[in-house]
């Protein structure tokens, strides 16, 4: 049954293997496995009704122009509203810097071949956005890892790995997938400094930004970078923004969006011109009659209310359940928190346990771009309800606990 | 004003530039130019009841997965329909075969990704659909041209040409954007068996497939192939064949399909997980329940209705209008015919005084991989209703006359 021309695929290719999650997340699919494994969102908080209301309107109002083709850069109102929402948040941007992306995962892709030439480096948080990687690995890149603490990014051991000339630092300052830290503003304002003296931009991903459950929010990298600046300067100097809908209105609609210099934008628009023509009109004008006259804001409230409460009894049942042994991050908004297990259990052999159990998470060693100890999982806690959160991390502390017995009476 | 970083920019960008119809299409989005530049569906017959109707539906009864991420692969239900479709025009496909893209631009750059190593050859029609171009240029193609005719792809040529190994074949059998014309069944069985013989596979690009307005189907590529092989053969042996809903129910949607054997659909799955996740799921279930239970079969036979008159409207004010010298296509289906002007006429020339007639096109040059001689113009039929294709091609035939008459003052 083998294609007679199978040799000819692109050398590219060769490195490319699914990605651990996405044959993970096959097996948790089973009704009575209770996952944390996947970043979904919660289903029953889309805003369904409002969509509703968005759709009927799009298509009594401005079919012609929804079910059209469109401009690559994006709808112009989306744009304008993006750019006015990071205002907000004190990021200085016009419509000329925002290009609509069918969801951040293009943005990573459009960046990747904008930037990397087989064999440059990316400099990536160690662990790090797996989706990232797969993105990036397809242009050649290789990776300079720099370790994460609860503090984010280590950027006290970045300027010493500037000698392997980085390309460009990939970073995840808010609630970092998968490990749920955050960058300190002091290391925010190190890293800015350190892109500005070796002339390697930033790419800032900030997905989760808005979900925050507690504290008040940091600055982000780019509006630093513009604060170091005069404001005739480019606002754009050293930072590449992405931001998506996909965690505060629905993931289904694949909607994100690149904030960068002009130059950079242009670059960018054609090269997606090349990818995808332009993301889909119709999402595009849903979404904009979606977000409308602040109701973007209000739901953003409402998804924290939720996912701060389900947080909150992830790391409450962590601590009734788990071994005294294990670790974990304790994130202030996002969708992930970061477990540690004690030194000689492998989280690949957890997860076969937690199987048996019922419950699923995600290992944590294809987040690292170079290599692992292998004992750190993934918990996502937006998806399930709090009773199944509960109940799922009593499961899984059973297998955490089968792991450490059987790894004791092996080392005994 | 500029990046500090501005020559980190990867070496495939060196080459890429805006394409020349999307620059073109700025200038004619003015109210007063008919524009025949762009390859738009008339958005009027856009059948807005009808998705009004289902994205109600989805929005009442499937929110929770319609919203949610999904399948790299797409959505089961619409690969499903698709390759029950396919078996209605003779191809053997079953759901394992099908790929959902966004739109057919990202099957194109997919297969770039896959298929195209930096320098590697790619036989293309010249004319051949400049999207291709720009998807392949990016992996670093190099092109091998060959001729079309009334006929379709020169075929004759295709074998002498073979020397130069090229990597696949890209072909748009039907109705050929930009020129028109249709590859004829005698040749279609000469390609695939060329493609067999020397192990090149094709790439069979069918955007217009549906829309032909006189005479009867011909088979795909695809299936000439199936033909050709046992049944318990590998039956995408030697074709990637690609389809999409951009011409049939709306290009805002970004709907496209692959349909490949099973190892080149995992090898895509693969690359599309890095380049944009997955297609927009709310998309794909609004297009299924659009399409269902015969809607896209009685609405294709509408768009049939209105661009057939459309074409016969053109090519009867291009007989009227236009001086002896000028010879044009007669598509028998599709969006667009291709004019070619006398010697010594060129046709950017021409689309500066057109633009002073109010009237645009599209020259042909772009839609050459190598050189031309730079005498075509592409003209849309499917945009414009019939008075105003009458007026354009009037204006269009004034500004050709103009040209002529300037060029003859010259060699006098």
């Amino acid at each position: 049954m083998a294609i007679p021309w199978a040799e000819k695929f692109a050398e590219r290719t060769s490195s490319i293997k699914s990605s651990t999650i996405r044959e993970l997340l096959k097996v948790t699919q089973k009704p009575e496995i209770i996952s944390f494994a996947g970043g979904l969102p919660a289903p029953e908080l889309f805003p369904t009704e409002r969509f509703q209301e968005a759709c009927s309107r799009v298509l009594t109002k401005h079919s012609a122009a929804a079910l059209q083709y469109g401009a690559t850069e994006g709808y112009t109102p989306l744009r304008q509203m993006i750019a006015e929402k990071l205002a907000n948040t004190g990021i200085r941007a016009t419509v000329d810097n925002v290009l609509i992306t069918s969801g951040s995962q293009q943005a990573l892709d459009l960046i990747g071949k904008l930037l990397i030439d087989s064999g440059d480096r990316v400099l990536v948080e160690a662990p790090t956005y797996l989706g990232a990687l797969q993105a990036f690995n397809v242009y050649g890149a290789r990776y300079v890892s720099v370790p994460i603490d609860e503090d984010g990014l280590r950027t006290d051991l970045v300027e010493a790995v500037m000698q392997s000339r980085p390309k460009f630092m990939y970073v995840l300052p808010n609630f970092q997938n998968p490990a749920g830290v955050t960058l300190s503003e002091g290391r925010r304002h190190e890293i800015v400094m350190l892109s500005e003296t070796y002339h390697v931009p930033i790419l800032e991903d900030d997905p989760y930004g808005a979900l925050r459950y507690e504290g008040d929010a940091l600055p982000s990298l780019v509006s630093i970078d513009q604060q170091n600046h005069r404001r005739d300067e480019n606002p754009f100097a050293n930072v590449i923004h992405l931001g998506t809908f996909s965690k505060t209105l629905a993931p289904g609609l694949r909607l994100g969006w690149i904030v960068a210099a002009p130059e950079v934008i242009s670059k960018l628009v054609q090269l997606k011109q090349g990818a995808d023509l332009h993301t889909s009109t119709f999402n595009q004008v849903v979404a904009f009659e979606v977000a409308r006259d602040g109701f973007l804001e209000k739901h953003i409230e409402h998804i924290r209310t939720v996912y701060g409460e389900r947080r909150d009894v992830m790391l409450e049942a962590l601590q009734e359940f788990f071994p005294g042994e294990v670790t974990w991050t304790r994130p202030a908004g996002g969708l992930f928190l970061w477990v540690t297990l004690p030194e000689g259990i492998n989280s690949q052999r957890l997860f076969e346990l937690a199987l048996i159990e019922n419950v699923a998470f995600v290992p944590g060693d294809p987040f690292f771009a170079n290599s692992d100890n292998g004992r750190h999982l993934r918990l996502n806690f937006s998806n399930a309800d709090p009773a199944h959160i509960r109940e799922g991390i009593r499961r899984l502390a059973r297998a955490v606990r089968s792991v450490m017995e059987r790894h004791m009476s092996v080392v005994a």
